[in-house]
């Protein structure tokens, strides 16, 4: 087995979900994820946890999904086994990156939302999801095998520690802010002016670990629960939703809800995006990627959200993580990414300041103001 | 997909564990099972059930058992799910028959202990038991894999009605019983002569279905759950137990107990067996193999087992369906079985009648008493 198999695992299991023994630990397996499952589950065994490994097969959602009349439930067992589970260790890495995507969407929200207890007992246990580099998402990434296993091992087997501290530095910001605002001017592109309320709410500082409430590997990025969104925005990374290809999405906010949009690829995807709940008009989270390790796009948000030079919004449910205690966030069944590139023509302002000018942050020497 | 897989699917769902809207249902599914689970994926979801797809992977599993200290405990998550699951259905199929070999046997004694009440969870289920036909299996049969595919499907694809009537003659010979004597007197072969009582034990009618309270597809064996157990059996059927090669076992028992035993080949893995727990030194079964479909061993108990002019008796954990209500059978962490081909110079007694002689039943024509 390749060392950086174990290496990866051994992150997952002590830096990221932090299991310690006797801890009951579902790990979902991906069709191709099986290696890393391997070196996951000796790293398990080693710790002593409880080990149940579950088969998340695309193909075999797609088969279900599409024989069954759509009045769909969750099952009692699997919702007993996430209650009574304190990890998740999600192991992506499919065959085929599109494997669903002939299931209508009435049929993929029908199914979201019966899920929704259970993914709310998923998410109050310590889920870390991660991905095995396999030749479906080189593909996806438009990169050779080779070149992608080194492009995700690089992401992933990184000092963790002092990337925290980095990122420390703008949950500070965020914390004390009350308002954000997003700016993007660039010739070639719908415009972006949006602003959203942060006030009260916590950042979480997402240094791929449950101790920081982040729950990506890799991760990098610092992230917080907006609302009151109003104005527009316009993210110009090609992203897939529901294994449909979206691109150039167009957003306007008033009030805090989705009140207009446009894609110039996918629209119908954001259609029923939208439509899936009340929850899902709305943001569920302001992100701001710090990864520099990620030098590219590679249409898996894992990643792309995590990259330097971006900001990303999302639709629907937001993180309890970010939430003060008792106070309730959006909630959805749905939780969508959206990626802008924020390199040139762009800025972030809290409060009015200047906190990042083309993806430069201000506690950064190159800033300039 | 090959049609053969889909009718598989269908008799398994409907046929044999008769599912329905709203079962909660988990599927275990084999390392190159995959097919299959797609196909009764597709099929559950027809029906309306809820599903948990469980990814039982010989080499995850080695990986978790050699680096774990031994201290094994059964997760709460994974109890919890197998107490609230109306059906478990087991697709096996690895990649590698042999995939545990090198876990050592205290080890798995140690895990199959923690996991008693698991088992017990599971066993109170509609639970079946079946197979995709895969390369290894193939190896392990030493037939090529489009000729085991067929042998597969030949055991599975069955008339299992008509098949039921011709074994419900069995099972009431077995049912009015009081003791079975089997002899088996081969020049080339240790002697058999053992006797044990069945008095107030209900035999199975084993046609592939939970309807006759039934697990395993293929099926077509009658067995019940023998107790008093004296004499000396020899067993010439080849078998693998814990990924070890076992040929030539012979045992002597003496009030109910395996007091005297030996191997050929894999003596170690017997021991190893007998002194899991106090049961494993009891029977759990004797089985008549009546399947004249399944025409050769292939080193695989669900199809060995079954084969007709066979018998074989179970080290280990007796099946409630063999006990009147509120009596005890044989409790144990193991069921081991063990065949001996009973096509010639062999006869089975009951109460001191010839009711099969050298595979013939005493209601077929063939018989000479």
């Amino acid at each position: 087995m390749d060392d950086r198999i174990r290496e990866h695992a051994e992150v997952l299991v002590d830096w990221s979900a932090r299991i310690e023994p006797g801890d009951d630990v579902v790990v979902g397996v991906a069709e191709d994820a099986h290696d890393l499952a391997v070196a996951v589950a000796e790293k398990l065994g080693e710790v002593g946890a409880n080990v149940v490994t579950t088969y998340d097969s695309g193909e075999v959602s797609r088969a279900y999904l599409r024989a069954h009349d759509g009045e769909f439930e969750a099952g009692d067992h699997e919702l007993a086994m996430a209650e009574a589970a304190d990890a998740f260790l999600r192991l992506g890495g499919g065959r085929n990156t599109t494997a669903t995507a002939d299931v209508d969407s009435d049929t993929m929200q029908a199914y979201s939302r019966a899920r929704t207890d259970l993914r709310e007992a998923r998410m109050d246990t310590d889920w870390v999801s991660t991905v095995h580099p396999t030749r479906s998402l080189a593909q996806q990434a438009s990169m050779a095998y080779e070149e992608y296993q080194e492009f995700v091992y690089d992401a992933v087997l990184r000092d963790w520690e002092s990337l925290a501290e980095r990122m420390a530095e703008m949950k500070t910001i965020l914390d004390e802010g009350s308002e954000v605002r997003l700016v993007k001017e660039r010739e070639d592109q719908p415009p972006t002016d949006v602003t959203m309320s942060v006030e009260g709410r916590t950042a979480v500082n997402s240094a791929a670990s449950v101790a920081y409430d982040s729950h990506n590997l890799p991760s990098g990025e610092v992230f917080t629960a907006p609302y009151d969104t109003a104005g527009e925005v316009f993210f110009d990374v090609p992203m897939t939703i529901n294994s449909k290809r979206v691109r150039g999405v167009r957003l306007v906010f008033e009030d805090g809800e989705v009140v207009e949009f446009a894609a110039e690829q996918g629209e119908d995807e954001i259609e029923s995006v939208l439509e899936t709940d009340d929850g899902a008009r709305r943001l569920g989270e302001l992100g701001i990627g710090m990864n520099r390790g990620i030098d590219r796009f590679t249409d898996n948000i894992l990643f792309d959200e995590k990259m330097g030079d971006t900001v990303h919004l999302a639709l629907g449910r937001a993180y309890d993580s970010n939430l003060p205690d008792g106070e309730e966030g959006n909630h959805s069944a749905v939780h969508v990414d959206m990626i802008t590139d924020v390199s040139e023509a762009s800025r972030i302002e809290v409060d009015g300041e200047v906190v990042q000018r083309d993806g430069v942050f201000r506690f950064e020497e190159e800033f300039e103001g």
